[in-house]
Formats: C-alpha cells, structure tokens, sequence
C-alpha cells in the first residue's frame, strides 16, 4: 500500500487532509509536534484523529527548539497573551513561530524518506496566507524543489491540495468526508473548551458559517467572532 | 555586535568556520544537535570549542527525530556497522542521514530569525559533494531561496563560504585560524580515540596530508589512511 507522512495539528485543516487521504487509500504515518505550544492541548486531538483513521501516530518532542524560538516573542510558545479578533488581522503576527513549517516538514520529508513514503501532506490553505509566509504557495513551491536537492531524488514529494482553497472549503470537504469536527483542536489559548475570541477561534466559527455548516463547537465566547467578522465588513 | 548563527558538529569543517567568523568580529550562536548520532561524543568537543570562542552554545535534543530517521537503516543512528574506507566511496552512503541538514538548518534558520541574527553559517565544501545531497551547491542555493519565502524576508541568509573548498583547503584556513584540532572531534564510530578507519577518519588524515600540515589526531590506526588512498590513486 503506498503510504504519505503528514503533518497533523489535529485542527480541522490537517484533520480534512488525513481523512482526504485516508479515502483515497492511502497508509498514513501522521506527526506532530511538541513544540512547547501553549496549546499543546492539540496533541491529544491529533492522537485521537490518527486513532479513528487506524494511522501511524508520533509526537515528535522538539520542545528543546520551541525553547530557543520563544525569544522571537511569539505569543505561540508562551510569551505575553495570545491576540484576539480576526485572523487576518496585522495583530495576529504575534502568533508566528519563525521557520516553524519549514522544520516540521523538512522532519516529515526525512521520516518519508527513511519509510519510503510517497508524499509528505501538507494542509496549508488560503487562508493562511495573510499572516503565516511560510503557508503560501511561493513558500511551498520553493520547499518542494529544496526537498528534490537535499534527498536526491523527485520522490517522496511534497503535496498540498488545499492551498488554493478558503477554510469554509475545507469545512464543506471535511463534512463530505465525515470528518469528526468536535475531535479537532484550534484553539491558540488551549483551555478546556475553545476560547472563541483568538484568531483561529474566530476564523473556525467563520468558516463554518461560510459553508453554510452548523459549528458543533463548544465555545467560551460563542458570539465574540460575529461582532469581528460584521466590524470588518 | 552583528550575530550569526551557526551549525557546529565540532569536526573540523565546522569548528573552522565558528573560527572564521569568529576572527571577522560576529558574536556566534553555535548549535549542536542530539539526534541520536551514534557519535555522540562530537557534543563535548563542539562544546568545548564553543567555550574556548566564548560563543553561545546550545545542544538541540531532536533524539525523537532521529529514532525515527534510523528506519532508513543510517548506519550514523546506530543500525549496522559504521562503514570503513574512503568518504566517497559508495558504501559510505550508509552513512546518509535522509534530509538531516535541511531539519539542522531550518531549525537554525528559526533561531537566527528569533533573535535577529544576520546569517546562518554551514560548513559544506567540496568533499562532502560525492555522498551527500544536502551538502552539494544545488541544495545551498535552493535552500537559500526557500528560506526567503519562508520567513518573509532576505535576512537572515544562509552562508556556506567553504562550499567550493576542500578539506585540504580547510585544514590550512584553519591552521592559520589557530583552530585547536585536537580538540575537534570527526569519528563517526565515536570510540575514546578517532577509529582511523571510518570514511571520516580517512578524510581527516588525508586532508591534513594533503594540506602539508602535521596531523596531531590520535588514531586507533593510524596507518589505514594510507592503504586506502594508495588503492584509490
């Protein structure tokens, strides 16, 4: 069976992509990151996805990288309070982690390499593009031809199918594919429940909307994302 | 005082270049790397090396990277017999560790961009092209270009100013550096003493013959090097 490494947050993005792989068939080996994340809460969300999908599951411990990365003073790995409002917004800069997709997925092409995987999955989506560089097309462009020098070889490549589509895409994919929503984590605050006010809290409940999908989410602060998304309009 | 952010395995080619950058005024951020490495005992010797420039030294832990990474049979992660002869013969491909620079750099490239660092430093050259991609000009560049995408912008950059040198060439640069040599540490076997009879140990003695400069390394074998570049010439 012909098997892709994935990136799995556990957040609706990289869950839709381990389902939308999953259906076609192939054996997925599915990493995520420790990272010394405030919201290290999604770890247990992507263990429980990859259990549901029968996935090979490892979290990677690169806490010892987070450490050095928080001097960037990103509120990600723990520095000051996580911003709240839309994720678009110039304020949602304090969320970068410098360089952080490009370590996890030059860590997934080495394990895809040594598995003689296919693929190494990745969910960027045009909605990340505002904030996050290294979730944009000309990022993931230059990834792919680094990878074919640094292995030595064209395969395993790197695939990104949702990178031309909008979060509410996904959310209508992820349905159509019978993706558990309430088993996935986007919350940055990482407390019990979904916070509803940081950005990725506010663009999941938007994104829903958009789809035209009922949100099962349990938020703190379910109307919190309505009064950003109305100011912006 | 301008910053650089290097990768420091505490061999030769490494340690001369904290050296060079060192004698150009930089303050450097050395970065060693647990991944497993059954030559382990190369963490003492960058850290030593470090201390003596009096530069920032961490060792990054990716241990659960590299555990991963020994699915691909590396003999450097501990599976099989570290292979004997000279360092571009093919049975050192064993020695390959898939896409390990790309993960070292990204990480560095995470750090240098968190604490505005002007530069990565990367001690590939010339010797290290036959057997390993990542260490080739194609790779560097692509690399480069990648990081720019990556994190936004033009610095910090990745340097490689040995990359179309020898290790001969490295043994003179370091030699008037006052690189300390016996206090580098290059066997892959990672024994008391350098083993003389791994591709690396091959290299080194051959480069300081070739250098015209004393080798002050101790080996087990001091006279398998010879054997070796004798049935090759």
């Amino acid at each position: 069976m012909a098997t892709g490494v994935i990136l799995l947050s556990g957040g609706i993005d990289s869950t839709t992509l381990a389902y939308h792989y999953n259906a076609r068939g192939y054996a997925l080996h599915c990493l995520s990151f420790d990272y010394g994340q405030r919201h290290r809460k999604e770890l247990g969300a992507s263990a429980e996805i990859a259990r549901r999908l029968g996935a090979r599951h490892d979290v990677l411990d690169i806490s010892s990288v987070g450490s050095l990365l928080s001097s960037s003073g990103s509120t990600l790995v723990g520095v000051g309070d996580i911003p709240e409002g839309h994720y678009s917004a110039e304020n949602m800069k304090s969320t970068i982690v410098p360089n952080r997709n490009a370590i996890m997925l030059s860590v997934a092409f080495g394990v895809a390499v040594a598995e003689g995987a296919e693929f190494v999955g990745y969910a960027a989506h045009g909605g990340d593009h505002f904030i996050y560089p290294d979730c944009r097309p000309a990022f993931v462009d230059a990834f792919r031809a680094m990878e074919v020098f640094s292995v030595g070889c064209e395969l395993p490549n790197l695939r990104a199918p949702f990178l031309h589509m909008t979060k509410a895409d996904l959310v209508r994919i992820g349905t159509n594919l019978h993706v558990p929503f309430t088993s996935t984590w986007s919350c940055y605050v990482g407390e019990d429940r979904h916070c509803g006010r940081c950005g990725t809290c506010v663009e999941r409940a938007e994104a829903f909307s958009l789809a035209g999908i009922p949100d099962p989410t349990l938020y703190e602060d379910p109307e919190y994302w309505k009064v950003v998304v109305t100011a912006r309009a």
